[in-house]
């Protein structure tokens, strides 16, 4: 084994030299694994190896620095390729490069933030490029810092439609210190890509959408280089460098083939010899320059909102407002939707603070993708759109929790209450996706008051935060002065009579009221929860109110899985005493009908939920 | 008011005033309901126009007609135009058209099935035209039928990545009978698009995708209609026509103006004026070809794989073998992929039915849009990809249902029993997304028996069904001759000295048996639940389990929102007495581990059963 330490100044051959220790360092961590892709990582070696040691600038002893270039490696599979370069970093130690894919490992299949260069997991394809967005957005213009943003996809992942909302996004952007590497290896999982070598066929596409194109000898180092320095002197374009490389380049048993994705070499030593052996080279990787961070955070006097008693307003507006204000006490919060900030009310904090506003269109999967690159460097992302086309980033929302991502998401129009527009528009499959992201805060205001304090709440809240907002106007029933922690829940009525306890949240609070008046006058005592945090649960008032009233009504705007009926269930798994439980939810397909009618049908409003109380009450069965 | 028959050689007079009745009608049916998007409408009144008198093969009378052509609202909502449209061919009446987005009304917000000639719902934008790629690859490539295809979008929701999912997809298999429409009207809801009237910015993307493009001016009924013929005769490539178009066109208060998105015109009256009044006439829409459907339904005797008891095999490996032969079975399964179907084992099937094997790369929207575009068309699709990814097609199953769309999607490589691979990979959240889906089934097989049938269990089943696949080989428990009826679950351990019951599914059906013999050997006896149906659930076997042991443990490898804990529920909510609950589940976010590593980190092995179990039998409290 030869050290050499390397500096940017290096030859051919030594670019070369370095990119056959990154293969085969790559062939020996999944070897020593028993799994992995090496062959996915040959074919982008020479790209890396080029990338580390001449053009890259970062400080892999403070990747905190503010200059620091970013690097996403979107083909997540080729994690060996990275902590290879790692390795030749001086970052890790060989040893610690043999614990790829064991348990404990910061080494981990697929790339994550236990190691502290990684700024967001990847393995889910397709989402490198768009937080490369968001991370080039950001140092544009928030931290108006020129560090330059590299992504590596492979051209499978060119399938996915998400990479061109980020094209599009990037293109019209002209995020010139944006470079994405697209590693053409021909060969996806299961065989062929539609376009195999055609690079023209990738360029023509790219192209379309502004970008300045590069196509290249993928193991041409010299070719590399001048294509990587072109790049970084682009002005006014985002730069998609268009190589042309072999899977498993380097050795004849796999370069090339099919049927080698995914799985360690059959010989690795004999594949190790065929690359020239173990070498140690080492790189001095350029420092970043020195930068002042621009996180001005005035983190002046917060003013919330306030709003009065028995106004009506809508919840949405209470976002808006509230976001606004928010924004004016602290300058780290930033502001993204999806072209619909007139419905979302983000409108208000675009027109507030315009330098902190990003408009994605319509392109969900950007939006989420870009407020996790945002957050990443620093900043405090609320992303809006309907509650229900949420979903269509579910999977980015997913992967920004590995991410361990700080980002908060707002949907409005929830549930069948928006009225006419139909079921298209109403989110009522929120509240269970949301939930059943790891690590993540629900909240689902029912006023104004209520909405203002839980925008504040989430600003400091690690993980991703959903906050649920309304389209109609509601009565506000809390004082501004209220308090509501996340994991709290407030009782709006109770007395030691109660005979069934009532567990409402957002546009079912009104109706759970209305619903008990009705039922005080029939001589039934009802409690009533205001639920507003999903998750957590406020599991001690949930319990409380069970000992004392012995069931549990609940009611929501939410298809019956996954919602509030089931977040209930939390405060009861511990193998104590469960109350009988019975629960309202939307269960069949709705129409187009107005608000009060939609609720009527779905069977949430005071009278479905009177109707079923008094069978609870009476230990009938709840039909 | 002027009724006039108007057959498709009709002057250009008369296509101009049909054109004007619909926005007439549009502006109409939004004044009678309060509500909609008429200038939305009236943009491509004259696209509407032209191609239902001139181009649309169509029978009203027989919408399910092999031959019919098909039209796809993917901006949809700008249903006041297409139920304008449908009135001037006589499908709906005067009348009708004002009951626009009243309850119980057929004309909804957004267009869906409930009308007979709306084959999926739309208004999620981006959908139409993933969807129209499905049918228009039915007609190529399964009934062999000449029909068109016509979508209809917006320019706004272009900036959505599925729009270019299908783009790549319908350039790639040369569709030339599909044709795109885009309605460049410039405006999108909260104001201008980013490309603005740049017909070319447009053109160049899908020129770029393989795609024939057309630029009009979208008010010239000769050129609309020189550019549909030019469309219908382009072949090899499908064909995009980017018309310029003005928003609210017509009416000057409105016309090409920002602050009219979604809402009514402020004086109905003087628009209909200024539009040239009432009309009523009617068109003589072109009759589709006789054709003979294609559906060649082999329905022999299917004959599923069978597996000896003891035998190791993944369940993935037994959808693959049993897809392959209900295919055998049946002519009208199809079955689709997204580039992982060497991992899915849909590579079974396309070896042995290449010619109803659909490859979609690495597009989940495309993906799941195609399968909805086939079921529209009559056939039964099964979907596969890794569980995981399917999240990236949340907002294209939600609206599959609300669509009534009858398919079936399987995901592979369910929770953390993959191992190595890491969080990004694992199928943590799938559960709690299908339960929320409205109307779905969704089925969760622990061995290769069980998965067989429950394969050919999901064919005739109406809905969104989903089948969770696991990816390690795990022991066959069933003999072939058992029947796992959806709804039913497996009591595999009982006594009358039960204590406890613990309800298991999938992965950790063996760690539930495994335990529930390590506390027989401390002398607890324990039920153990096999809960194949999630949803529906078996809520008679529930409920006697509780009845009898008094209390549930729940354990599986999934996320604990949503998923099997919370499906436990749905058989104690009608108000009945509740046995005393615990729950087991992944709550941590897991790395890389072996698969037995990662159950015992996540604490649903045996082991971690067996503990709770023994804190649950003695009323203590489960931590």
């Amino acid at each position: 084994m030869t050290t050499l330490g390397l500096t940017h100044d290096m030859t051919v051959q030594e670019l070369s030299d370095l990119g056959q220790q990154l293969r085969v360092d790559s062939v020996r961590a999944a070897d020593a694994a028993g799994s992995g892709h090496p062959t996915s990582s040959m074919s982008a070696a020479d790209l890396m190896a080029v990338l580390l040691a001449r053009h890259l600038h970062y400080d892999f002893d403070r990747p905190e620095h503010p200059g620091n270039d970013r690097f996403i490696l979107s083909k997540g599979h080729a994690s060996p390729l990275l902590y290879a370069a790692y390795k030749a970093a001086g970052a890790i130690s060989d040893p610690e490069l043999l614990t790829f894919r064991k348990a404990g490992s910061r080494l981990e299949g697929h790339p994550t933030p236990r190691l502290p260069w990684v700024e967001v997991a990847t393995g889910s394809l397709g989402q490198g490029l768009p937080v490369a967005v968001g991370e080039a957005l950001a140092g544009k213009r928030l931290d108006h810092v020129d560090y330059r943003v590299w992504a590596l996809c492979g051209d499978s992942e060119l399938a996915e439609g998400s990479i061109w909302e980020a094209a599009e996004a990037a293109g019209y952007e002209h995020l010139d210190h944006l470079t994405l590497i697209v590693d053409v290896n021909r060969l996806g999982q299961r065989g062929p890509t539609r376009h195999g070598h055609d690079l023209d066929a990738h360029a023509r596409r790219f192209a379309a959408f502004g970008w300045h194109t590069i196509e290249i000898d993928g193991h041409d180092v010299d070719a590399i280089d001048l294509a990587f320095a072109e790049a970084a002197s682009t002005a006014g374009q985002p730069t998609a460098i268009l190589a042309r490389t072999l899977k498993g380049k380097g050795v004849a048993a796999v370069e090339n083939r099919e049927g080698w994705h995914g799985k360690p070499l059959a010989d690795a030593a004999e594949a190790i010899d065929e690359l020239g052996g173990i070498r140690d080279l080492r790189v001095s990787v350029q420092p970043p320059p020195a930068v002042r961070a621009l996180h001005v955070v005035r983190d002046g006097h917060l003013e919330l909102p306030a709003y009065e008693r028995g106004a009506k307003v809508a919840t949405r507006d209470a976002y808006g407002e509230a976001l606004t204000a928010l924004g004016t006490a602290r300058g780290d919060v930033v502001a993204l939707d999806g072209e619909v900030g007139d419905s979302t009310r983000t409108e208000f904090f675009a027109k507030a603070h315009p330098e902190r506003y990003f408009e994605f269109y319509i392109a969900e999967q950007q939006l989420v993708a870009a407020a996790v690159g945002m957050a990443a460097r620093g900043w405090k992302p609320y992303a809006a759109t309907f509650a229900a086309f949420l979903t269509r980033a579910h999977d980015f929302i997913r992967m920004a929790a590995v991410s361990g991502s700080d980002v908060n998401l707002v949907g409005s129009h929830a549930g069948v209450a928006i009225g006419q527009d139909g079921p298209s528009q109403m989110g009522l499959e929120d509240l269970a996706m949301f939930r059943a992201v790891q690590g993540s805060t629900v909240l689902y205001p029912c006023d104004a008051n209520q909405t203002a304090h839980l925008v504040a709440e989430l600003a400091d809240r690690p993980g991703i935060g959903y906050l649920r907002t309304s389209r109609g106007p509601t009565s506000v029933i809390y004082g501004p002065e209220e308090t509501f922690p996340v994991g709290g829940s407030k009782v709006l009525r109770s007395s030691d009579e109660d005979r069934l306890t009532i567990v409402a949240a957002g546009a079912t609070v009104p109706e759970a009221l209305c619903a008990a008046e009705m039922l005080a006058g029939e001589g039934i005592a009802a409690r009533v929860i205001d639920l507003y945090s999903v998750k957590p649960v406020d599991r001690s008032t949930l319990r409380t109110a069970a000992e004392r009233t012995g069931c549990l009504l609940t009611v929501e705007d939410h298809h019956e899985e996954g919602g509030i009926g089931d977040a209930v269930l939390d405060a009861f798994t511990d193998g104590r005493p469960v109350p009988r439980l019975a629960r309202l939810a939307v269960t069949a397909l709705p129409g187009s009908a107005s608000p009060n009618e939609q609720l009527a049908a779905a069977g949430i409003d005071a009278e479905a939920i009177a109707a079923s109380a008094r069978l609870l009450v009476e230990h009938a069965v709840v039909a």
